[in-house]
C-alpha cells in the first residue's frame, strides 16, 4: 500500500494515501487491534456524527466564529457521509477510547481533508484549509460529541426501526385477537388446564404487553431528547460562543426533524448516560414481553400430534436436516434469541453507565453499541416475526374444542353452586376414574343432569367479550 | 407441640394447635423447606392482602353475594393484619408455588379462622362460621389477588419509602450545589486533569441524575396503578358478580388512599407482570446513578494524604480494626453494595418475567421479592447515604486550589487565540520540563505573560453559573 | 431500654446494658438503617468468624503473643458462638463498610466482652480483661479476616447443604433413568415432534448435566479453599509473628476439618474475591441446569387432558384457591424461582468482584451475602424438589404410547432406504390428509407394507441402550 | 441478479446464479432479515463445519455407506472452505432458527454444489453428484452438528487466541512485579491511604488473578472436549453406522490436533449447553479481574498533576479533541469495556442455556455468538493492554516516596508497641493538626524520636518479599 504521512500533536504518522482520514484515526487503527472485523463503531454514529458536524459548522457560522466557506464545506462533506459515499473512511472499532474521541476525531480528520479535497486541495497537501480540530471540531469536544451522537443515533434507531417494527406485531396481534375473539379454548395455568378463555383474549393479552411496551419507550423519549452538545470538555461549554448550546440543539433538531433540545444541565450528560440506561431498561421490558409471547406462540402450535397443536403457524422452511417433513417454530426461536441478547446487552449497559467517573463516563462506544444492537434487533426481530409468523396464526379448531371438551376445570363453574369443596370432589374423582365431569357430578349426587348442563356451559365462563 | 387437624380438599392435616392458619399453609410449611429462616414472604405483601381482602369482602356484600356479618368478620381481621398483630400467622416462605397461591391461602385461612374466633367459635371446631375459599376469598383466585397484592405492595413501597428516600438526598446535593456553585475546582475526564468546573456545577450532574431517576420511577407508576383483580382464574373474571373489578379496585383504592384502578386487560395482568419488570428497570437505573455518585465522593474524598482529597465527609466509624485512626467512607459502599445489588436483582426480575406461559406467569412471588428489596435498599440506603455522608460533604479549598494551580489544561483556553496545536506544544513541553503553562507559553513565544495572565484565568472557564 | 457508656477511639456510645458487644457495633447498628430486619449478615459468616478468631487465638499463643489464658478465653467464646449461644448478639446488616470492618469488630466485641465476663467481670467495668483490638484481633485486620470467613462459610455451605443436595437429585435421577430405560417415548425438538428416544435416555440427559455441575463446583473448591488470614492490612502481614500465615491456616483446617490452606497470594486474597466469583459461576451453571430440568419435568405432567401429559408427579397439595381438584407443579416452580434468582444474584456478585480497588475489594459482604444465598437455595431446593417431585415420577404408559404412535417424525427410519426427499414427501402428505405413515408411504409406492413394519420400529431407533 | 432455481423438500426457490449455496440457505436469507449487516453467523463456526463434515464423510467412507469418491470431494470442498476461498457463500445470520439447521444446511448446499463442479457439473444442472442431506449431512442432524461446531469454535478460539492473550499479559505483568518489587509505596483501602506495600507486590496480585483465571478456563476445557457428533436427532444416533460416534469424534481430533472426545452423554450434549455456559464463567471471572486490574492501572496514573500518578503508561494519542496535550488511559478503557460486555454476554448465554426444552437446545446460535465474541474480545484486548500499556508500566518514585512519607498509617506499625488506641490517638492527632506523625508521636509522649524511627520503617512494614 502506498502512505503519506499526516501529523498531530504527537508528530507524524503513515496513512494510506488515499484515505480521507489522518493521523489520529491511523493511530488509533494500530493501537486497538480488537475485533476489527467484527465490532466497527456503529455506521448510525457516524451518520449522526454528520448531522452534528453540519449543525456545528452551521451554528459557528451563524456565531461569526467560521468562516461561510468552510462552513459549506464541513456541511457538504456531512451531506456526503449522509448519503453513505464516505463509508469505508470509518475504519475505528468500538474499543477504543471511552470517550469516543478516536471517532470524533476519524470523523473531524475525514470532513477536514475531504472539505479540502473539495475545496481544490489534495490529500498529500502538508496543510490543509480546513483543519480538524480547530475547524470541524469549532466550539465541540469528543466529551460532547460523542454523547450528542448517541442520543441521535439512538433515537433515530427507536423511531426509525424499533417502534415501527413493535407496532407492526402489535398491530397484527391486536386484528388476530378480534378475529379469534369467540373461539373458546381452554385455559392454562401453571402448564396445567384451566378455566377456559377465547384465543382472542388470549391475544388480547399480548397486544397489552406491546402497548404497555411502546408507552414505555416513549416515556424514555425526552430525556433521549437533551443533547450534550455545548458542554465541550467537562460540561461549562469552554471555548463555545454564546448561545452556542441552544442554538446547535436547534439546527440538529431541524436538519434531522426530531425534537431534540440542548440538555439542561451538561454535567449530567458528560459524566453519566442514565438516559441510555433507562430507554434500555423500555428496551429489555419488550424483550421480556416478546419471550413470553413467544414462548406461548411455539408452545400452541407444538405437534403436530404429540405436543398442544391449538394453533397453526406458517411453514416457512425445511426444519431439520434428517428429520424429513419437519416444520419448527423458526421465527419464535429467532425472536426469543433476540430477547435473550437483549437481556444480555442490558447488563452490559448498567454496568457500563454505573462506572462513569468525575467529569466523564468513559463507557460510551459500548453502550451505545448495545443500545444500537438491540434497538434494531428488537425492531427487525419484531417485524421478521410479524410477516413469518404472527400473520398467518389460525386456530385449529378441532384440538381446540376437543380440550375444552375434555377439561376438568369446567367444574370451578359449580363454585358458586355447591361450594369449592364438593366441586373439588367432582374433578378428583372425575380425574381419577377417567370419566367426565357430568358423569361425576350426577352420580355423586351433587347436582342433575339438566343443572349440569345448564350452570357447566364453557362459552360462558370466558367473561365478557369487548 | 400440641396440634389439631385440619382439613383441605386433599384431606387431613395436622397444624399447630393454636395456629390461625390451617392445613394449606401447614402443607407448605412442610413442602417447602427452602430459607426458610431468612426468605419469608415479605411483610408488604401480607399486609397488601390485608388490604385487598377487606376490599374484596366490602365489594361481594355490595354486590349481595356475602352477608354482612363475614364481610365485617373479614375485616376486622384485615385491620389486625395491617396492626401486625398476626405477624406470626404468615410462616410460609417466597420458594413456593409460583402463583403464590399457598400465601393467598395462608392469608385466607388466617383470616377465616380469626373471624370465627371472633365470631366466639374455636379453632379447634370442625366447621368454621367463615370459609377460607367460599368467603374470605369469594370473587378472587390467587392468580388475580397475588399480582394486585404485588402491586399494592410496589407502589406503596416505592410512595413511601424509595421516592422519599431519592427525594432526601437528592435535595441535599441541591443545597450543596447550591453552596459551592462558586468553588472552581479541576476537572477530570478519563481519570486525568481537565479543565476547570466548581464543585457546585459538579455536584449539580448528581442532582440531575436522581431528577431523571424521580421521572422515570413515577412513569413506571401508572402501569403499577393497574390490578388485575376481577380477573379470577385465567383473567375472564369467572365467578366474580357484575361489576366487581371496577367496584374492587375502587374499594382499594380507598382503604389505600392511593389512585388504584382496574387493569384494562386482565390477561396481560395475570400472565405477564412487565409493570414489575419496567418499574424495576427505574429502580436498577437510579442504582447506576447512585453508583456513580458514590464512587466520585469516595474519590473525591480519598487520602488524607495520598489521594484526591478535595471533599471532606463525615467522620462516622473507626475504620480499621488494625489502621488506627483511619476513617473510611463507609456509606458511599453500603450504597454501591445496594446498587450491585438492585443491578443483580434486576436480571431475576428480567428473567422471571420473560418465562410467564400461558394464562399464568409463575415467578410472581420471585419478581416481587426482589423488587421489595431493591426498592427498600434504594430509598432506605439513599436516607441512610444522605444522614451520615452527603448532608457532611464540604470542600476542602486548599487541596482544591493546589490542584487548580497545578493543571496543565488551563491551556485549553488558547485554543481560540493560539490554535489547537499550538496550545498542545505549550501543554506538552510543561509537563516534560515540570514547568508551569505560563512559562512555558512565554518562553515558546506564543503569549506575552500578559495577554497569559488576562486569557488563562480560570474561573472564567467554568461557564455562565446559574 | 438500659444502657451502658463503652469506648472506641472515636469516643463513648451508649450501648444495651446487656448486650456483648460495644461501641463501634452500636456506632454501626445507628449508621446503617438499612433493612435491619431482614438482610442481617448471613450466620454462616459469624460462625466462620468463630472459627478464625479461635484459630487466630491458638496460633497466637502458639507464637507466643498472646496469653494462655486470653487464648483460651476467647476459644471457649467461639465455642459458644458455634453452638449457638450468642445468635443474638450480631445484629449487623450487610449493608454496611464494604470491607465488613463492622461486623470483624462486631465479633471481636463480642468475644472480648463476653471473655470477660467469664473470666469474672461485669459488662459495666470499664476496662476489660481481654481487649477487642489488641487481642481479638491479634495478628488481624478485617481485611485479611472478612475474606477467610467468606471462604470458609462459602465453602462450608457447599460442602454441607449445596453439594449434597445437589447428589440427592442427581441421585434420584439415576434412579429413575435406570427404571425407565425402556421406556420408548416420542422425542420432541423445538417443541416439535422428533424421533423417538426412551424416557430413560431423556433423564439420563439430565443427569449428566448434574453431574457435570457438580464437576464445576468441585474444580472451584481449591480456589475457596485459600485463606487471606495473615495478609493483615494490606497483604504483607504487617503485625503478625513469623510464620503465622500458615499455621492459622492449619489450625483452622484443623477446627473445620477442611481443607484450608493459606492463600499463596495476600495481595490477591484481599484485593479481589475472583474465587467466588469463579465458584458461584458455577451454581449458576448449576441453575441453568435446574431451569431445564424443572422445565421439562412440568411440561412432561402437563394436562391433565389438554397437555403433554407423559409422566406423572406427585400432588402435593390443592393447586388453586378457585378452581377445585387442580394440582400444579409447584416443585418446578420453586425451582425454577430459585435458578432465576442464582442469575440474578451472579450479576451482583461479578460486579462486586469487577469493581475492587487497590489493595482492597470493599464489596464483600454483597458479594458474600448473595454466594452463600445461592448455595444454600440450590442445596435446599434440590431436596424439595428431589423429596417432594422428582422421587415420585411416573410414566403415563398410555399417553406415550399414543404420542408414539401418531408421530410422523418416524419416517426418518426411511432416510436410509429411500433417501430424505422420498421420505419428506411421505411425511408432508401423511400430514395434510391425517393418515398414517405407514398408508401414505404405501399409497406414494415408496416401500411395501412389509417394509414399512420391518424398517420403522420406533423400538429400533433409539439406539443402544446402556 | 441473475437466478437459477433450486429445490429442497418444500418446493422450488431461485437463487443467484452463481451462489453455491442453494433452496434453503435462500430460504433463511428472504426468512431473517435481520441485522444481516452485523450479525452474521460467526465465520469460526463456518471453519468449524468444514472440519467436522470433512471428518464426518472420512467416517462414513470408512464405515463403508459413503463412495470414496464422494467422500475425497466432500473433503477438497473442506480443505477450501478452511482456506476462505468461500466466505462470501455463508450469509447467513445468528438470528435463525434456534438449532442452527439453516447454518448446518448452508454448509451442506456449499459442500454439496461445489463438490459438483469440482466433479465437472454446472450449479444449474438439475441433479448434483453430491446431495446436500443424503451425502454432506450423512450419519448427521443439525442437532448433533451445530453444538460439536460450537465446541470446536468455542475450543479453538480459547486455545489460539484467550488463553494466549491473557498469558501474554500475565507474564508482563509477572516481569513488572518482579522487576518493581523493592519499590516501597503507600497501600490504599477503601480509597484511603494504608500501610505500606510494594508495587511489585501490587502486581503480582494481578498475577494471581490471571493464573487463577488461567486455570479456571482450562478447567473448563474437557467438558467442551465433548463432541454431540453421532447423536443425530434426539441423542439416540439413528442413521449412524456402528461406531460411528468415537470414530468421528478421532477423525475431528487428528484434523483439528485438539483432544476432542465423544460426548459420553449425547442427550445431554443436544438438550443443554451446559459446557458453554460453564466455560464462558470461567471467561466472565477473567472480565471481572481485567476490570480490577485495568482500574487500578489508570487510577494510579491518573493525573499528571491532580491524581494519583504513582505509575506512568505509555502516551499512545492525543486524548483530547479539545484539550491540548491531554494523553488518555484509552487502553484501561478499551479494557473495561470488554469486561462491561463479557458480563452482558455472560447473561446471554445463561439465559439461553436455561431456556432449552425436551430434547433440544434452541438457543444455540445465540449462545456461540457471544460466547466467541467474548473469547476473542478478552484475548485480542489482553494483547492490546499489554502491548500498549503494561509493557510500558513505570514507577513515577517522585510521587511514590511523597506519598509514603506523609503517611499517617506507618502509625500500624506502633500497634504492637504502644497499642491500638494510643497510635490511634497519634494518627488522629497528627491528622487534625497537619502535622507528621513523628513529631505528635513524641509530642505525646509515647515514643521517643529514636523508638519511632527505629519502629516506623515503611519498608519493614512490607514483609517478606519474595
Amino acid at each position: 500500500m502506498e502512505f503519506r504521512i499526516e501529523k498531530d500533536t504527537m508528530g507524524e504518522v503513515k496513512v494510506p494515501v488515499n484515505a480521507y482520514y489522518g493521523a489520529q484515526t491511523q493511530r488509533s487503527i494500530e493501537n486497538f487491534k480488537i475485533a476489527q472485523d467484527i465490532n466497527r463503531m456503529p455506521k448510525e454514529i457516524i451518520k449522526a456524527f454528520a448531522y452534528l458536524k453540519k449543525a456545528a459548522a452551521l451554528t459557528n457560522l451563524e456565531a461569526g466564529v467560521l468562516p461561510e466557506e468552510k462552513s459549506n464545506l464541513i456541511g457538504r462533506v456531512c451531506d456526503e457521509i449522509l448519503e453513505g459515499k464516505l463509508d469505508d473512511q470509518f475504519p475505528l472499532v468500538v474499543w477504543q477510547t471511552g470517550s469516543g474521541t478516536q471517532s470524533n476525531m476519524n470523523v473531524n480528520e475525514v470532513v477536514a481533508y475531504r472539505a479540502h479535497v473539495l475545496h481544490g486541495g489534495q490529500l498529500t497537501d502538508k496543510d490543509k484549509f480546513v483543519h480538524p480540530n480547530d475547524d470541524v471540531n469549532k466550539s465541540q469536544s469528543s466529551n460532547d460529541t460523542f454523547p450528542t451522537a448517541m442520543h441521535i443515533a439512538a433515537y433515530k434507531m427507536l423511531l426509525e426501526t424499533t417502534i415501527p417494527g413493535i407496532k407492526k406485531l402489535r398491530d397484527t396481534l391486536a386484528a388476530k385477537a378480534k378475529a379469534f375473539m369467540h373461539v373458546v379454548k381452554i385455559g392454562r395455568t401453571h402448564f396445567m388446564d384451566a378455566t377456559p378463555l377465547t384465543l382472542g383474549q388470549e391475544i388480547s393479552g399480548y397486544v397489552a404487553q406491546l402497548d404497555h411496551g411502546l408507552r414505555a419507550i416513549n416515556n424514555s423519549l425526552p430525556h433521549l431528547s437533551e443533547l450534550a452538545l455545548g458542554g465541550t470538555a467537562v460540561g461549562t461549554g469552554i471555548n463555545t460562543p454564546k448561545g452556542y448550546s441552544e442554538n446547535v440543539a436547534k439546527n440538529i433538531a431541524a436538519l434531522t426533524g426530531l425534537p431534540f433540545v440542548t440538555a439542561p444541565n451538561k454535567f449530567e450528560a458528560l459524566a453519566a448516560h442514565d438516559a441510555i440506561v433507562e430507554a434500555h431498561g423500555a428496551l429489555k421490558t419488550v424483550a421480556v414481553s416478546l419471550m413470553k409471547i413467544a414462548n406461548d406462540v411455539r408452545m400452541l402450535s407444538s405437534g403436530p400430534r404429540a405436543g398442544i397443536g391449538e394453533i397453526h403457524i406458517p411453514d416457512n422452511e425445511p426444519g431439520s436436516s434428517i428429520m424429513p417433513g419437519k416444520v419448527n417454530p423458526t421465527q419464535c426461536e429467532a425472536l426469543t434469541m433476540i430477547a435473550a441478547q437483549v437481556m444480555g446487552n442490558d447488563v452490559a449497559i448498567s454496568i457500563g453507565g454505573a462506572n462513569g467517573h468525575f467529569e466523564l463516563n468513559v463507557f460510551k462506544p459500548v453502550m451505545i453499541f448495545n443500545f444500537l444492537h438491540s434497538a434494531r434487533l428488537i425492531g427487525e426481530g419484531c417485524v421478521s416475526f410479524n410477516d413469518k409468523c404472527a400473520e398467518g396464526i389460525e386456530p385449529i379448531e378441532a384440538n381446540i374444542k376437543k380440550h375444552v371438551d375434555n377439561s376438568l376445570m369446567l367444574v370451578t363453574a359449580l363454585n358458586t353452586k355447591i361450594g369449592y369443596y364438593k366441586a373439588a370432589e367432582i374433578a378428583q374423582k372425575a380425574h381419577k376414574e377417567g370419566t367426565t365431569l357430568k358423569e361425576m357430578a350426577v352420580k355423586l349426587g351433587y347436582v342433575t343432569p339438566a343443572e349440569f348442563d345448564e350452570w357447566v356451559v364453557p362459552g360462558n365462563m370466558v367473561g365478557e367479550i369487548k
